[in-house]
């Protein structure tokens, strides 16, 4: 059996789901219609669960959300006359399941070689599949640099809505790869000046194992050591593996040298955040760090905080600006 | 047109070379022969040229050694009536340009979705190519890396020669992947106890733009801070595009820290090292450094630092030990 989602909406994102998960041995959830030039679209529907390898729970509305944003945005461009005259785009839109091993999974379903020749693999008589034109995606900076390489082999256009690592800024190794972000050198800039602003000089880096949290630590670094800034606890994260108990305890290590330090930033995503939040709140660290977020997960409401609000009082966080009137 | 390599090879690697190179456009280069099992192999035959974004020169005697070993291995098993009784092994050897783009191209081509579908891009009465049991390689960690989360989907087992970057012990993400040689934590910790030993507290840390690199530089960070040495100078270098002169003379500035720094750690691969190296003969910086190299161009012998030879006087370079009697 497959997994199975129906997403039905209306204008504005009125969402029904039924999700049929009997198995988590399969990635094959697809959402298209097709048209005259086909769009790919690459976004993080579930999460990944380590521990099976493949597709867990869904990730929360907002990934919805922008699924929807990018039906609805192909719907508008077809209902309009004006702009694509006689020529209708379509979608296929694939889960990345936050993970950068099933974004190529799903990656490799757009390339032409994998389409012209799905006619054989099904052994029907429909002519081999549309080709995609270019694709949207991926959320994660991991996922989307995996599309990024292999789009790259075969020219395919791709335009990321939310992937910020500076490592996708090279544009020798991914030629066809865009994006409607900044780069994270803003987000650590920023993140620099706050510590400036309030003499912060002793200060915990956190990041997640992943190219959006290595390349900021390493922007981060140098940016620190250019402004005499120390580091207290500097640690890269796995996703899932990582005992947080661990860090927080390193964290309130009172013989080390972080005794003095209070401020730490967490540039990861959301799962984690939330997680060194919970591991804080049983640990009792209540009042004792001053937090500043990443937009991993600042950009998520009170949902990394959600019953752990005390631990996070005080807390920054950066989320993106898009000023009114600029387009 | 396409490249073509005939490789005529006789017990030990006597190699004959005719090389057509009219156009970087396309990599096509396959070394093969069929057995009832087949394996795949990886090698970076070539370098990867940025400019061109393709492959680029030929890489030295040493990479091609390597494919000549897995061929004649697999030739020794064959002859050998007693391994495996009525069962020929066969291989399929395909060049990475030492580069993660094209090694995920290559290996692409041996993923069975694409193996079974063959003959209708190819329009032949051939068949489907046959399966390919494991592969052998790549070399580079980033190459090795990329295959590695490709056959994880398709669980192909895949076995490196040379690849030694920390990332790749992950077993959780990388379930298909094993290598014969030791991951780099224990090529940092030589280092630090090479440090330690001379008392050299004051060092610099220079690494190549890939996992190889900065997995090194994380792992060298933390065994550093354990053992109170200080980082004068660390930069990742991208393989092509750093001006290796700005390098040099920030190691030499004499109004920074670094000096009183005379240590510099080559954490890099062969043609970084040699264009360091250049650079520094350019400047004159004679007697100024004493070089501790990793196995990235330690394994190259004397070309890296050919014609450069003065500059490098009393350097130390890490090589892998296979102690004899020890299968």
């Amino acid at each position: 059996m497959k997994l199975i989602v129906l997403v039905c909406s209306t204008m504005f994102s009125i969402l029904v789901f039924l999700v049929i998960v009997p198995s988590f041995a399969e990635v094959d959830i697809t959402y298209k219609h097709w048209g005259d030039i086909n769009l790919g679209g690459l976004f993080p529907v579930h999460f990944y669960e380590e521990s099976v390898q493949d597709c867990g729970e869904l990730r929360g509305l907002d990934a919805l959300k922008r699924v929807e944003a990018m039906v609805y945005m192909v719907r508008q461009i077809n209902d309009n006359k004006t702009l694509l005259p006689n020529i209708t785009l379509g979608y296929e839109i694939y889960d990345t399941c936050s993970f950068n091993a099933i974004a190529l999974k799903q990656s490799l379903k757009m390339i032409p070689a994998q389409r012209l020749t799905s006619q054989c693999l099904s052994n029907t008589t429909d002519g081999p599949l549309p080709m995609i034109a270019g694709v949207v995606g991926a959320q994660r900076s991991a996922s989307s640099l995996q599309a990024a390489i292999l789009f790259g082999l075969y020219a395919i256009p791709q335009v990321s809505y939310l992937s910020t690592s500076d490592e996708l800024s090279n544009d020798d190794r991914y030629p066809y790869f865009l994006r409607t972000v900044p780069p994270d050198r803003f987000q650590v800039k920023a993140m620099v000046d706050i510590l400036l602003l309030y003499r912060w000089k002793y200060v915990s880096f956190i990041n997640s194992d992943d190219t959006y949290g290595k390349s900021a630590q390493t922007e981060f670094r140098s940016r620190a050591a250019d402004n005499d800034i120390c580091l207290a606890v500097a640690r890269t994260i796995p996703a899932s593996t990582e005992t947080y108990d661990e860090l927080i305890s390193d964290l309130l290590d009172t013989q080390s040298n972080s005794a003095h330090s209070t401020v730490v930033i967490l540039f990861v995503q959301l799962e984690t955040a939330r997680n060194i939040f919970t591991a804080a709140a049983k640990a009792g660290a209540y009042r004792r760090f001053i937090w500043i977020g990443s937009d991993g997960w600042g950009n998520y409401g009170l949902e990394p905080v959600l019953n752990n609000e005390e631990v996070a009082l005080g807390e920054f966080t950066l989320i993106m600006f898009y000023p009114r009137g600029v387009s």
